[in-house]
C-alpha cells in the first residue's frame, strides 16, 4: 500500500461552523420535543398525497418519472403566482424558481448576489440554518436587533449612512423574516417594510425575504410582502414544508428575471424532483387549500394558547414574550444574567428539550432567551414540558447556575 | 419610485457558462429524441412506486412526511452498502451520503476538495453537466484524451511528472467515468484503474469516480471500481436515476469519513427528501432488483444493437465507433474536418436530434463526433432517426457544410 499523504481540504468553508441540529438531537430521543420547528404530523395530508401519487403515476407516469416531468411544474409555478397575490406580489411563472426546500433557495440567493467577503446583514436573533449557509458562502455578517415590530430598520439606516460616510462596504443583501419571525414570532410592521424597501433602492442592496410561515397566521390577515414595495430589489422565498409536509423538500423563490436566471444557473441539482412536483400539483388541485390551512392554523393557535397559558402558569412574571400571531415559535426572555444554555442538559435529563437563545445570534450573543416550538406537541405534552422547564429553572435559579458565559 | 441603481451580481460564476440542455430543447418537440440521456419510460416501476407510496404513508406517514423521515434512510444506506460489494467496494452506512441526484454529489465533491483556481483534471470528451459544475466552482480544468480503454492514464502520469518537475500545480481532483462512459460508452481498463489509483496516492489527489451507468451492463459483469484500489482517495458516485427513475432525484456518494462529513456540511438543502427515501426503500425491499435490472439491460441491449445496425446500414464505413457494453450512448466519429454542429439544425428540420460532439469537450475541442442515446426510443424510431441523420449528412457532405469551425 503506498504511503498516504495528508490531503488539504478546501478552505472554502470553515471547520468551525457549528451544525446546531446535531448538537440538540443527542440523548434527547425520549424528551418532549419543544426544540425543533416541526409541523404537527396531524396536519399532513396523507390520503391526498397517496391519491395524488396514484393518479399522477397511473395517468402520466412516463412523464412524471422522467427528468423533465409532466404538467406538474407549470401548475405549481402558476399556483405560486396566484397564491402570491394574497401577499400583494404580482409576478409570473417565469419569475418563480421551485427549489429543493427553501434552504436551497437561501443558498442560491446568497451565492447569486454576493462574492466572498461581501457584507450580508441579518437580524439578531435569526434562523441559524440561514446563518450557516451565509458562513459557508464566506460572506461577512452584521446583526441588527429585532423588537416587537421586527428588525430595527432605523438602526439599519443609521449603519447605511455611517458606512457611506466612512467609505465602508455596504451590504449586498439583507436577510429578513417579516412574518412570524423565527425565533421571536414577531411581524415586521408595515411602516418598516416600506422603509426597508426604500433603503434597498437608495443603497442598492437586495432583500432576501424569507416568508416560510406566512400562511400560518391565526387571524387570516395578510400584510403586503416587502417584495410588493421593492420588486426589483427583493428575492422572496417561501415553502411547502409547512403547508404540505417538510420531507417533500419543496420551496420557491420569486425574483426579477436576472436574479432568477442566475439562481437557475447555480441550481446544479437539476429540476426539483418532477416526481414530487407532479404529486404536489395534484394535491393542490384536488385539496381545498383554504380549508386545509384553516385547520392547521386552528390547531396551532390552540397549541400556542396552551403554551402561553403554561408559561404564565409555571413561570409567572419571571419571563417576558411577545404573543405570536402565527408561525411556530414562542420566544421567552429571562432576566439578564440568565444563560439558558446552562438549562439544556438538566431539562433533557428531566425529559424536555428546547433551543437555547445563543444559537440564534451571530456576533452579538444574548444568552437570556430560549425558543419553544408550539406546533409539534399536543396541549398536554406542551403543559408537561413547560412545567418541567420551569421546575428545572426555579430549582437551579438560586444556585446561580445561569451566569452569562464570559 | 426611487431610482434603480445597477446591481453588480456576484462574480462567483461566469455568465458565459453555457447551459447545453436549453440549447437543444428548442424547436425539437416533435423530433425523434436521440439527444438526451433519458431512460426508457417502459422501465419505470410505476406500480411498485404507487404501492410503496401507499404502504409507506399508511403505515408510517407521520414520520415519512416529517423533516427527519422514518426508517427509509437507514434502509437505503444499507442497500447501497450491500450493492456496492458487486463493485468490490467495502464501506459502511456512515460513509454513504444520499444526495439530490448525483449532480448534487458532483457539486459537493468539487467544493469539498478544491478552492477556486485549483486544478481539476477531466476526460475529453466528458459529461458537460459535470464540466458546468466545475466551472461554477471556479476551478481550472485540464483535459486528457479517452480511447477505447478509457482515459489515457499514461498521459495523466506524464503530466503529473511534468507538473512536479516544473513546480506547476498538481490536480486536487480527477473526474472519471470508468463504466459505460458518457459520451463514448467505453470502459476504463482494469490496468488503468489500478494505475490511476496508485497515482492518486503518489501525487496526493482525489478521484471523483462517477459510476452512474454501472448497473446497465449488457453482460452482467462487474469490474472492481477504482474505489477498491484507493478507498482513501476516491469519492464514488452513483444514482437511482437509471435504476428507478430520474425525477425522484436521488443519488449517492461514498467516501472516507472526513470527505463525507465535509460534503454533509456543504449539503445545505437538508436531508435528501425523506418522503422519496421512504418510497425508494420500500420499492427496493419489495421489488426483485435483479429481475428489474435484467429487464432494463435486455431492452437497452436490443436498442443498442438496433442502433448499431442502423448506423452500419445507413452510414457504412463513413463513421467509426466503439461498441458499448452497456450504458446509454453510442459515440460516432466522422472523418476529420466534419463539424457535427453544422448538422444539428438540418437534422432537427428533418425531425431528429442528437448532441454535437463539441459540447463534450472543454479546452481541446473536437468537432467530428456526435452522441446518440439508444435507450429512450424504440427500435423503429431509432432506425428512422439514424436514417434521417445519414440522409442529412450525405446530402450535405458534398456541399462542404461541415468544415471545422475556426
Amino acid at each position: 500500500m503506498p504511503q498516504l499523504n495528508e490531503f488539504t481540504y478546501s478552505s472554502r468553508f470553515s471547520d468551525s461552523i457549528p451544525i446546531v441540529g446535531s448538537a440538540f438531537t443527542k440523548n434527547q430521543q425520549d424528551a418532549i420535543p419543544l426544540s425543533f420547528g416541526f409541523p404537527a404530523p396531524e396536519t399532513f395530508p396523507i390520503q391526498p398525497i397517496i391519491d395524488a401519487t396514484t393518479y399522477s403515476l397511473m395517468t402520466d407516469g412516463d412523464r412524471a418519472l422522467q427528468y423533465t416531468g409532466g404538467d406538474g411544474k407549470k401548475k405549481i409555478a402558476q399556483w405560486i403566482v396566484d397564491r402570491s397575490k394574497l401577499r400583494s406580489i404580482e409576478t409570473s411563472a417565469e419569475n418563480v424558481l421551485v427549489t429543493t426546500g427553501s434552504m436551497q433557495a437561501i443558498d442560491l440567493a446568497v451565492r447569486t448576489l454576493t462574492d466572498e467577503n461581501d457584507e450580508v446583514w441579518i437580524e439578531a436573533p435569526t434562523f441559524f440554518g440561514a446563518v450557516r449557509i451565509f458562513q459557508l458562502a464566506g460572506v461577512r455578517l452584521r446583526s441588527f436587533p429585532v423588537d416587537q415590530n421586527g428588525v430595527d430598520v432605523d438602526a439599519i439606516e443609521k449603519e447605511l449612512i455611517d458606512a457611506t460616510n466612512n467609505h465602508q462596504p455596504l451590504p449586498k443583501m439583507i436577510y429578513v423574516m417579516p412574518n412570524y419571525h423565527n425565533p421571536t414570532g414577531v411581524n415586521l410592521s408595515l411602516e418598516r417594510r416600506k422603509k426597508l424597501a426604500a433603503l434597498a433602492y437608495r443603497y442598492n442592496f437586495f432583500i432576501l425575504e424569507d416568508d416560510a410561515y406566512v400562511d400560518l397566521n391565526f387571524s387570516n390577515i395578510y400584510v403586503p410582502a416587502i417584495y410588493h414595495y421593492a420588486p426589483e430589489r427583493v428575492i422572496y422565498l417561501s415553502t411547502f414544508s409547512k403547508l404540505i409536509a417538510p420531507s417533500i423538500r419543496m420551496g420557491w423563490a420569486i425574483g426579477n428575471d436576472s436574479v432568477i436566471q442566475k439562481m437557475h444557473l447555480l441550481k446544479v441539482d437539476g429540476t426539483t424532483s418532477a416526481f414530487v412536483q407532479e404529486i404536489v400539483a395534484n394535491v393542490l388541485e384536488k385539496m381545498n387549500v383554504e380549508t386545509h390551512i384553516s385547520s392547521i392554523t386552528q390547531l396551532y393557535r390552540e397549541r400556542c394558547e396552551a403554551m402561553i397559558s403554561a408559561v404564565l402558569n409555571y413561570f409567572g412574571d419571571e419571563v417576558t414574550f411577545v404573543v405570536p400571531k402565527g408561525g411556530f415559535f414562542l420566544w421567552l426572555t429571562f432576566p439578564l444574567g440568565v444563560n439558558t444554555s446552562h438549562l439544556v442538559q438538566a431539562c433533557v435529563d428531566k425529559g424536555v428539550n428546547f433551543i437555547a437563545g445563543e444559537y440564534f445570534y451571530e456576533g452579538c450573543l444574548e444568552f437570556n432567551h430560549l425558543r419553544l416550538c408550539f406546533t409539534f406537541c399536543d396541549e398536554k405534552k406542551i403543559d408537561e414540558g413547560i412545567k418541567k422547564i420551569a421546575e428545572v429553572y426555579f430549582a437551579n435559579k438560586n444556585l446561580q447556575l445561569f451566569q452569562e458565559a464570559e
